[in-house]
């Protein structure tokens, strides 16, 4: 793509704000010259484009950068490109770089195709040394001024460029703030200032041992590397990791001539969005400072003015900034998160970017511009994650916990609720620990002063995040709402020492608070509130309207049928409220292990007469036949596919390690004559006879042992019991008026023997109770395509089974021969740490080699039975991107658990958009076939 | 193809033995003729056609019997077809049935498609009652004879059709011979005969509670429905399952005039083979008797003698005897096993069939009659079966350790020598016992007095077989001989006490010996003696001139390579003698497990610092070294493909339950005071360290977890020793001018980028190696095919390796999701016992699933890599089935432990017979897919 410079034969590497027009020459879409240019540099030459007051500047292309990371060094022709366009630059603002006279100040940003807020560098002021700073300060009558813009770039270029640590800059302004006894480094006379910048220099030339450049040219080299070279940071690589940003894209570089809103009171700098971005209400939100430059307002280091408060401080630039925002967000379509300067009353637009935003914000916003024509529903539809969706079910704190520990004075602080939802867990200082914690399962909290890019790891792994500063757009703020964490930021009354471990917080009345590492804490995203320990959360709700309205548009466009995984009533009830269409997996095993039939399960198992074994199977068939019953009247008329026993005997007795270990106990205490011998043999040989019953059931591969259709088998007493109990159920319902249509699932088929052998078995069971009690149910068998063979020999199974659902768990541990229990807390989470495997294969289904396989079973089995109902009931039914893979495979439905309803509605959308809902209906194939 | 008879419209049931025109008509191949006459009749009436002296007789076919099984009852037109062949059989003999005056007498025998001898019934001298047998005896002026054979019917009615068991016919007969003081049935003279006979008769009215029918042709009526049932009884379904003959054959009735062998010393009667069946000479061999009935000479009851005597005995018989031998050999171009009777110096040839024989006379045969032109080389190899050669790879007893049993005086008895190869087990009386010890994996022994057909299964399941009666042609013999298993028969010195699980052993000197169930014996099929206690096995010995020629057809015939699978240099110097190509598989794993290693491998394992884990490596550097070597050298030329560590290492690790039940007994006695509380304690703590460590390697599912390739990742030490090791013994043995072709092969891959990953370490190792070295050593990396995701993304892995080797044990796993170490003991048992799986697919190759994904496999591999190197090292790779199913998927080879070797090049030239060897050459792939 790149283009040959005129002049030499170098590829071109720059473009000016104003030459949009030439890069679109080569760029066909917004898309192509976002990827050139990146997200900001596209946008500041669009804004230059249609008018807007920007700043001149230029853009180093991404394509420069990957030409410089891949050979280390400026490509041929970049150096001389960037002089010729700062050359223009001058030309533009009648300003020299470098000249005391009249000196040209640019910054120089990072700006990437997809926004990376703070993940990479920019250096602020280039162009001023002390030269050039005391001009500035004779051009602009502002000395402190120009010495603050001075010794802000020493910092600035010497952590990003020379790789300076901020602590002894901020050290030496600590003393200073000390000595004036001033608490806000803006209240540093210009002689402070002008010592502060020359002690930076020594400290650079100390920690770095190179001199900071006083050569305008030579900083801008510097900084445009270094730049250059933020894409291939730590923090960068994990932002992009989490966000799902290929690596090889490289950054573009923005060279902008500098403004300041820091020359007055006349002067500004904010930042602000187009709507509100955690509601989605629609009015301009926002922050800024008057005499300060941006990163003041970032920072959250000065208290910030809500955005409202300029229309009476500076009215005449807030109209023309309401006017400009408004205009941004119909030119873009969506709201716009904007950053922008008043230098001397004269405003300036910095940036504009589609704005990140909550998920209820998100959902509003969509519906919202949808329903004002702005835009069609199928775009509403796909501006809405299904993230988005799963944050609506995201756990609130139960109403009454919140008031019990109000009550309890358990409320320690608020902050501002920039990121909703409630979050409960351990406190923990610092990112790497939490994500260890987190690793071994622990819910914790992550707490800071304020968090940096570095943080983001620990943030994504916390269940909520705390800062004691910051405001609604500070990292931490922009960070949790886009990954979906609950966080309070802003809470000024903590003191955090992150050294020592500890939380101090100051209360109205009585002593200080002081919280450690570990202590439970509960926070509300939502309300901003903090509490101290645990505080119950509730089942989520998803009564938005908005919500509501948007699944509605999705109903109507996806072509895969949303089911839910539901063992009781009361989850089949949640799940058609929250839009299920039919049960696509009940467990019955899951009713097994309830307290007052364990006992029953495990009899039944170690019975050694068939006397034993049908007394307790007759005392489980009314339990199960009352669950089934539940389960039909709950859902009405609706599929209930029911799973008959699955999981080997096995777990349903205690664990082998503990009973052997109590016979060994009683063994040693035996031999040495520790108590009663009677009694401790009476004692030993009941649990010796324990041991061997488990014993006899234990396996060295449980998972690929004796379970599935092969219990069914090998104990056929078992699943006809359960038989039984579904069609007197099924009968009773009828007889009552209730429709039903009961699915019956045989899992763990490999050999299509196996289910015809089964499957006729327990038809006749069907029959007699159906007979028995003068009804007819309609019903189907079916079978889990779970295992490797199954899928392959598809065909000949669809010849017996009527309805297949892909058990996508088990699947995935046969094709991939991988156990999951073992795995995901060893080398999968070593695999995907190295990038052997770009995701979990038990989160999102494995298209090319788990996906090939359903193909196939699809394939085949349509080919034997064309109207085979297909489904998923595996955990990948309720992940977006599996959803998106079932929707181009032609299955008829997902099921998932009740709670990922909502978003698997939204994604089944979405994959019926980007794919188009072409699968033939099911009466269609049956005709094709035919035909 | 039921021919309607033309004088009713009823189907044609019934062909006399002069009208296999008729049959031929609408049976096109000599093999329809067998299915509809079996083989019985079929060779019966070809006798007849080409002139031979066979009675005359007729034949129920096999169809009037599956009408019969599948009604319960005679078909239509059955009973007047079989009376009109009764009627000419009259004219043709000149006799009537149930005619005192001259009373014609019939055999009625069971004859299938396949033979199985004396799995169904027979029922010989019908037409005889009170009346025709006092005929008969003024007939031949031999009262005697007459009575003795109506005794017969009685007995043999009264089991076969009517369910009397033989006790007490044989108590009646005991007591008979001893009221008379005589030893031999044929002593008794013909009153008491004429008593027998009513005592008989008395018999069978009293156990079945019916008459002994007296009229003939309700005899022949139920004798012939008798044979049709016994179609279905447990022995012969259970012979047909061990033998592979479908279920639903059915068998034919053979209908033949009575001729007697036992009118005085002018009639005799015999069985012979064409050729020794035990060693494959060319020489007519079997036994007579002179005076008998056919039975007599099988059942073995009187000492037989030798067909050469014959000549001296009854010149004229002979000569006509050996004539029709060889001319039937020359007919039917194999080797016949022949019955006859000369009555009263006729002689009749009662049956003809293909000679059982055991594996090196089968060898010898293919091969004589091969060079003798009377069969193609590819008859000969056709002629030779997978298990005959596998036969000579069975043990022999090691010489040195037989002349020190002998010398003990260990060798208690001598038989007859009917079934090669040395055996050494447990004694059991019982086939029930046997087979349920052999389950148990128990090594056993299996002794009678005489076999039955109820006994096969006990035989199938024993190592050997020992009875104390019968000959050369005894059920014993021919069982054990067409099933491989070494038998000794005819040991007269023993007395078999079932009931009291004793054989009491006659000695020349001293007192009797006894055994009881349980001890050990050895015998040698090959010599014929029995050995108490066990004497050592030696290697089995391939050096058979016959089969080394056989195999060198095989070779000129085959496509598929024969490699071996082989750890050490000592397996591999075998292999190479026993004709492999390559080595296809060194588990490396294996030499882990020596004395002298595993201590060092459990320390590396255990290891906690990085110093400690390379000093074991450094260790075990020099160890596997030297394994190499020895490999290289063995194979010197040959590929040697090098499997990296494969298992979990818990596998190397002591056993947790073990450990865990040590740390339990020092904590209760610990805390019983039991014992110095210090030194408790620091064992305990010692023990719990261990076992704290076995823990954290310890899995849900091992198969499935922390193995192969990932092992390698996880743990990149080991793989790279072992790498370094091939390199440097590479190297070496290159230096000192041996060709070397390492392969490496890397286990478990399921996605692409393990093996990347793996195998770019790995080569930089061996480049490190080979250039230190300053040597070039031609390798290849590449990969077992064991997981269902691998086969199918075949094309991704085939980029970077450069072979694939099927691993089918673990593919047969992943596929089925079986754990075979569970459910070999358990439900697969269940499984094939109910028929759900017609094979167990860990010993032959499950051709619609598992093969199904190699085809995939081949299919994607071949297409990226068209000269990709395709084998197969699972065990299947030594079963015949299995290659047969290789070669039709096109592998290159396949690789088998040593001593399945030459079975497998039989096995592949079989295949390529079959199916011809239509595999492109590697050369041609790759041309084709360049074009």
């Amino acid at each position: 793509m790149a283009k040959t410079n005129k002049k030499n034969r170098d590829p071109r590497w720059i473009y000016r704000f104003d030459q949009l027009k030439k890069v679109e020459k080569h760029c066909p879409t917004w898309d192509d010259v976002k990827a050139l240019l990146g997200g900001k540099g596209a946008n500041l030459a669009e804004m230059t484009r249609i008018g807007l007051p920007v700043p001149p500047g230029f853009i180093v292309t991404t394509e420069a950068c990957r030409a410089y990371l891949a050979s280390s060094a400026f490509p041929d022709g970049l150096w001389s490109q960037e002089q010729e366009a700062l050359a223009d630059l001058e030309e533009a603002t009648g300003k020299r770089f470098g000249d005391p006279a009249n000196p040209l100040l640019v910054s120089c940003r990072s700006g990437a195709k997809f926004s990376m807020p703070g993940m990479m560098d920019t250096v602020l002021n280039l162009g001023l040394n002390d030269e050039t700073a005391a001009g500035l300060a004779k051009l602009t009558s502002d000395e402190r001024c120009a010495w603050d813009a001075y010794r802000r770039l020493v910092q600035m270029f010497g952590r990003v460029v020379m790789g300076v640590a901020d602590e002894p800059f901020e050290a030496v302004l600590r003393d200073a703030r000390a000595r004036r006894g001033v608490t806000n480094d803006a209240d540093l006379p210009a002689d402070d200032l002008r010592e502060i910048t020359r002690a930076f220099r020594t400290i650079v030339q100390r920690e770095s041992g190179r001199e900071f450049p006083l050569d305008p040219r030579a900083q801008l080299r510097q900084a445009t590397e270094a730049v250059f070279r933020s894409w291939q940071g730590k923090r960068a690589q994990d932002y992009r990791k989490a966000a799902g940003i290929p690596d090889d894209l490289g950054t573009a570089v923005n060279i902008v001539a500098m403004v300041f809103g820091n020359l007055g009171n006349d002067s500004a700098t904010g930042v602000a969005t187009t709507r509100n971005v955690s509601t989605g209400e629609d009015q301009l939100e926002g922050d800024y400072l008057i005499n300060a430059q941006g990163e003041d307002v970032v920072a959250g280091t000065r208290a910030v003015k809500p955005i409202a408060q300029l229309r009476s401080e500076m009215p005449a630039a807030y109209e023309e900034l309401a006017r400009i925002a408004a205009l941004l967000e119909r030119h873009y379509r969506d709201v716009q998160d904007i950053e922008f300067t008043v230098e001397r009353s004269k405003l300036w637009m910095l940036q504009t970017r589609d704005a990140k935003r909550t998920a209820r914000a998100a959902v509003r916003i969509a519906v919202d511009l949808a329903n004002a024509e702005r835009i069609t529903r199928e775009e509403a539809l796909l501006r809405v994650t299904p993230d988005h969706v799963d944050f609506f079910l995201h756990p609130q704190f139960d109403p009454a916990a919140i008031k019990r520990a109000r009550a309890e004075g358990r409320q320690i602080a608020t902050g501002l609720n920039v990121s909703p939802g409630a979050a409960v867990g351990m406190l923990v200082f610092d990112a790497d620990r939490a994500e260890q914690q987190a690793r071994a399962k622990q819910a914790v909290v992550m707490i800071r002063a304020e968090t940096k890019p570095d943080d983001v790891h620990g943030m994504l792994a916390a269940k909520g995040i705390l800062t004691s500063r910051g405001g609604r757009t500070s990292h931490a703020a922009l960070v949790a709402r886009q990954f979906g964490k609950p966080a309070v930021v802003g809470i000024f009354a903590m003191e955090v020492d992150a050294e020592a471990r500890v939380v101090t917080i100051r209360r109205p009345a009585g002593a200080p608070l002081k919280l450690a590492e570990g202590d439970w804490v509960s926070l509300d995203g939502t309300t901003g509130e903090v509490f101290a320990g645990k505080v119950d959360t509730m089942q989520p709700s998803v009564d938005d309207p908005h919500l509501i309205e948007l699944l509605g548009w999705a109903d109507s466009v996806r072509r895969l049928g949303v089911w839910a995984n539901a063992d009781y009533p009361r989850d089949a009830i949640r799940a058609r409220e929250l839009g299920a269409e039919g049960i696509g997996l009940c467990r019955t095993e899951h009713m097994f292990f309830e307290a007052e039939r364990l006992p029953l399960v495990q009899r039944l198992i170690l019975a050694t007469t068939t006397t034993e074994r049908d007394e307790m199977l007759a005392k489980l068939l009314p339990m199960q036949r009352a669950d089934f019953d539940g389960l039909f009247r709950a859902m009405g008329g609706k599929p209930v596919t029911i799973r008959l026993i699955d999981p080997p005997l096995h777990e349903f007795l205690p664990r082998h390690d503990d009973v052997a270990r109590e016979v060994t106990v009683l063994e040693t205490r035996l031999s040495l004559h520790d108590g009663d011998a009677t009694a401790l043999g009476r004692e030993l040989a009941t649990k010796q006879a324990l041991k061997t019953a488990i014993e006899s059931l234990r396996e060295e591969n449980p998972m690929l042992g004796l379970r599935g259709v092969r219990l069914g088998i090998h104990m056929p007493e078992l699943v006809k019991m359960q038989v039984r109990a579904i069609f007197e159920a099924a009968c009773a319902c009828q007889r009552d008026g209730v429709e039903v249509h009961p699915k019956i699932m045989i899992p763990l088929i490999a050999h299509t023997n196996e289910l015809r052998l089964e499957q006729t078995m327990l038809e006749e069971v069907a029959r007699q109770v159906m007979d028995a009690a003068g009804q007819h149910v309609e019903y189907a068998f079916g079978t889990m395509i779970e295992i490797p063979r199954a899928a392959i020999t598809a065909d000949q199974i669809a010849e017996d089974a009527q309805f297949f659902s892909f058990g996508t768990n088990d699947l995935t541990q046969t094709t991939f021969g991988i156990s999951r229990d073992d795995a995901e807390t060893g080398f999968l989470t070593e695999y995907l740490k190295k990038g052997i495997l770009a995701e979990n294969p038990f989160a999102t289904l494995d298209e090319r080699g788990v996906g090939k396989l359903m193909g196939i079973a699809i394939e085949l089995g349509r080919k034997t039975r064309p109207d085979l109902d297909i489904g998923i009931c595996g955990e990948h039914g309720g992940d977006p991107r599996s959803i998106d893979l079932c929707h181009r495979l032609g299955l008829d439905y997902v099921s998932c658990s009740p709670f990922r309803i909502p978003v698997a509605r939204l994604a089944a959308a979405h994959a019926a958009l980007r794919h188009g809902g072409k699968r033939p209906k099911k009466e269609k194939r049956r005709k094709a076939a035919k035909a």
